[in-house]
């Protein structure tokens, strides 16, 4: 009959085997990402942040990444579309700046899996497009079951160089992603299992360049878009005031596979 | 700020909303099933067997089901590929008869995040094609990033009726499918949650056929399946010894959307 | 070395042979077929309605069908969006009622090309969803790299019967499909073959439903859609005044397979 | 009414308008291939070579290419795997060294469109995965419906550099492609336009790895591929005696989007 063994950790099916739990073990891929940091209405903003932590500024980062060499899929990829909100946690014991993750398409199951149940990033499923590039212009897309949901335009006006650069490697070196890892009560309403999860991830960056972008949110039916059309719907209907920063960048990520910890 | 409330379920991210936790809520769904069941070896198949479970038979089944008209996806549809073991659940407190999930492909997203979060069935993702249907011919295929695990090939010998038809219709009709909930400490080897689960499902069968099948696992490299070469592997050194049943319906699916419960 | 055979059809590749020309060989699927025609501007419309042709009624019917169980494809399945006008064809030797065909959207490569280079049907490809079905509710999508292009909505009020289903399968159990096969010229512009073909189809209707129905064109820039934007803005710029009949059959289709000839 | 313009050329569905003949028209894109050549069964691989060449070598070449940033299609992508054998084309007027095209697979059916019909390359639909990469690991897959028929797989040894990097290069910048543009007659066997093209193709390759190689094919029913069983299982069918050459390259491509012409 199956055990689990002490010093292992295991995701569903548990039953076939887990790995051992390194401390030590590294998550390495290469990462191109187009991100568009934009201001929004600080109330409606609000809605969506959890009680605990305060919102920083009536921003939202809309980040696409293409990740690839990725060493866990074996050199597998995927297409991610990260939604985040810079807000402050105080917690009883602690308090943290970092990105709320409001949520993360991606459009490969395997990590979807990990992030949720492992770090409590709301992980869920779209089509994302790989970048179509007609230099200096950059496009993507989400969609599910064929109805577009976002699109991202990006137009490069200059790479950015010397201290620019540098300022920009820095931010993104070191990033305190915060998700909210909530598992149901089974047979009644209410949480299982609902903590707070700070995971601290950092990207290598080798290349910048920034320029002019376009976000559009599509609103969907619930016939479009059946277990998601309450969170697009949510999304769209926070006004894009300005856009502050948008930035394309390569370059590599390494991150520590059990660097999470539960915020307390 | 965002607060649950508290008759409400939520699935992650809680802080879009949930659902009102109404224990009387249905799924309902089509259902287009093809199943093989097989028998194999006693003691290889124990080991994806956990303790508190003991094997009814040395046996295997592996049904494609293909769900239409869902009414929680607002009418969409997906594939699945289960595959359990009968088995006896010796807990504390009760003795159970039934079908372990030892794991499930869905190519769909959504019914996996609810499946592994909410009822601990082992959920993972495939591409699973649409039975092709030249009668009496069906087949069906399941892959991964292109590389095909799973081929099932079903010749149908005629249709089930009167009494033979009426036992397997009494069969479908009640199943108590066993799942094993298990979401990993963060930060630590081992559990945070760790629970087995029953979740009775059923189906109205409305048309059965009997055929003759053949099913064919094939073995696969980590670099062609990353995240489920050690389940499939697995499963493929499982031999096939004998072909017990296999059986083409079509039906319907009414299952308790909050009717599962903790084993104990 | 490779030699064609006399009696013998080819699609490329040749070398790896055709097969037998057979008058007689019939192509049989069965059908799930959702029909959408509205009135549109004659003028507008008239400019893609090649001379040879009139207009019979300034119309466009958009069909999405799904066929399953097809003979040809060894029981494989596809979904299509067909998109026509009513024509009458005052050729040299002949006058002929039918359905010009304007595109055809294919979610299966296959018969694209069998389409396109054996009876000049004007296939592309796009990505169809399969019906999502929450009776009465009917949907589908049509999308491109992502990108939403049209959706399709159905609401049915009631089944057909009586003379009316009677005069419904009369009209769908005969069409005349009439396509314009064009070859261009190798190294200089203009066509080394413009025929117009005609390719008689019907249906085998078993069930129909009436309801109302909704149908939405959404323009497309070329990076979204590289080489389809022109066909969907063309169609997209036509206005529709008016829902003249919408049809939900299910049946099965037999072609002729070699049954189309070049109209005169 | 649609009228064609002289100057102008056309591909299905011409009336929605075609494009004005440039011989001066170039298709851009960035290239990653990955080539693997091998030595088969002379006589068994003359059975696929038409009349009017002669093999220059019992060859085969099968070439992964990922193509990304392609100017005709607005910056989209799309990958292909090319089977081609060394012929000499034994003409009334010429003779002529080149690559005989046997068979395209590409995962995009807008080049497989204009391929065909405008260059006789015969390109077929499978799902081709982007490289997976573990270095020195490199891996794809393609397959149809599900059903993988060949896996590559490539561990680099080392960079080319100097004159072995020249060469090829050299190599790569100038490749004779030759397709046999072949459109059945309608209502009849045989063809209706049947000519060999040649397509002057090149590469600018950038950087070049060696290394080894392993490729497999693996034969289908026709129930698992209704329309390429032929093809694969021919192919299948021709032994690997030996890996002649293996070659990871990135680059860039620059072709005449009207280079080619008919061969006489």
């Amino acid at each position: 009959m199956f055990k689990t063994q002490k010093d292992f950790t295991y995701l569903m099916p548990a039953h076939f085997g887990g790995g051992k739990f390194d401390p030590e073990a590294k998550l390495t891929q290469k990462s191109t990402a187009l991100l568009i940091r934009y201001e929004t209405d600080q109330k409606l903003l609000e809605n969506y942040i959890p009680e605990g932590f305060e919102l920083s500024a009536p921003e939202i980062q809309v980040a696409f990444n293409k990740f690839t060499e990725i060493n866990w899929m074996q050199g597998g990829h995927y297409n991610l579309i990260d939604v985040s909100a810079p807000v402050r946690f105080n917690g009883k014991n602690e308090q943290l700046d970092g990105n709320y993750s409001l949520v993360v398409w991606e459009n490969n199951t395997a990590p979807i899996l990990g992030g949720r149940e492992q770090t409590g990033i709301p992980k869920i499923f779209a089509d994302i497009e790989d970048l179509h590039v007609l230099k200096p212009h950059y496009a993507t897309t989400a969609s599910y079951a064929g109805n577009t949901f976002l699109n991202m335009n990006f137009e490069a006006t200059g790479e950015l160089t010397g201290d620019e650069f540098e300022q920009a490697k820095a931010q993104s070196s070191s990033l305190n992603t915060i998700g909210w890892r909530y598992i149901p009560k089974i047979g009644a309403p209410g949480a299982e299992l609902s903590q707070f999860i700070l995971y601290p991830q950092g990207m290598e960056m080798e290349t910048a360049q920034i320029g002019n972008a376009r976000l559009k949110w599509t609103e969907m039916t619930p016939m479009q878009n059946p277990v998601q059309f309450h969170i697009i719907n949510s999304l769209a209907a926070l006004p894009i005031k300005r856009i502050i920063n948008a930035l394309f960048s390569e370059g590599s990520a390494t991150l520590r596979a059990f660097g999470a910890r539960i915020l307390k």
